[in-house]
């Protein structure tokens, strides 16, 4: 099925209905897909990063974890993944973040922007924009707690798939900073089947 | 001066103004508290452990780290703690985590009931809690990403004290969950300086 291309350091938002799945391809290899879902029914219904925490035990999460809402109900399975390694600590990439931690770079609304301006047609605020499940992002984390933010390991292809486990409305971006893709801004693509 | 005492499985509501200093007490050891934070200036602002998390580069958080909020301002900054163990990854336990992780034991509102009674003078609903910051609360993270919820390794008259960078609603429990206390629902004693 055709892949749909994200262009470097944008984002669009599409519908997945419950038992669709989207798979997030990373043509180039070393980039991050920020990836956000909301519950159709009702935006207010949206991932969080600490009840998926607390349900799956896990922060590393890969094929058979899901993702859940902070209403405790399941929003997305992950079947297949390519790679293993992601991230669900951090938020998207802003304004503010780029002053903080690239203050000599020319500034970038960030996926966070990106994401706001295609969430925005369904009453979707920045305020609402929760931490995200950040595909092929590498945030290793040390045994004092202390993390980093590495290139992703994901090699050209590399891919992750998801199933809906209700009808959603998806935030996706093609990351705009420089450290969670070593540097280079490439595209992201995905397709829904 | 004086202590205020939170009783077992219970929750309250309290403001702090910037610049005065918030001490969260386990009186009796091994017990843990949910602490929530709103910018009293609009409740839409709120703390976020992605954002904290971010600009701390650490996820283990004791004197000197900043807690942040979903507008990438500093709330509170940790300033004193006996413990230097705390979580910040977990939501509050709820309806629905009771159900999951005690299906044989009563269920209970749990530190998210009772944060949501606490707070709803201001306006704030179910939906505007997010990730806690989780006083004591011992949640090892091994290499490969698991967690487990330990019990709290705080002494009676463990402490940690906040101080506040903006004008707040603090919300604050005394957990209700039985693993995170080790079993045993004790009190949490605070005091505002």
């Amino acid at each position: 099925m055709k892949l749909t291309r994200i262009e470097p350091r944008s984002g669009t938002a599409l519908l997945l209905d419950k038992g669709q799945s989207l798979t997030v391809v990373d043509p180039a290899g070393c980039q991050v897909a920020d990836l956000l879902a909301f519950s159709r029914d009702d935006v207010r219904e949206v991932l969080s990063n600490g009840r998926t925490f607390d349900y799956e035990e896990m922060i590393r999460l890969s094929v058979g974890n899901r993702l859940w809402s902070n209403r405790s109900q399941p929003m997305l399975e992950i079947i297949e993944d390519t790679v293993g390694r992601h991230d669900f600590l951090l938020t998207p990439c802003s304004r503010d973040t780029f002053r903080h931690f690239y203050p000599d770079k020319p500034e970038h609304r960030g996926c966070f922007g990106n994401l706001a301006e295609a969430l925005a047609p369904w009453g979707i605020t920045e305020d609402d924009i929760p931490v995200a499940f950040n595909c092929f992002m590498n945030v290793p984390v040390r045994s004092d707690g202390k993390i980093s933010v590495d290139p992703p390991i994901s090699n050209p292809g590399a891919k992750i798939t998801f199933r809906a486990e209700m009808d959603l409305i998806i935030g996706l971006t093609a990351c705009s900073a420089y450290a969670s893709n070593g540097g280079a801004f490439k595209p992201i693509d995905y397709r829904i089947e």
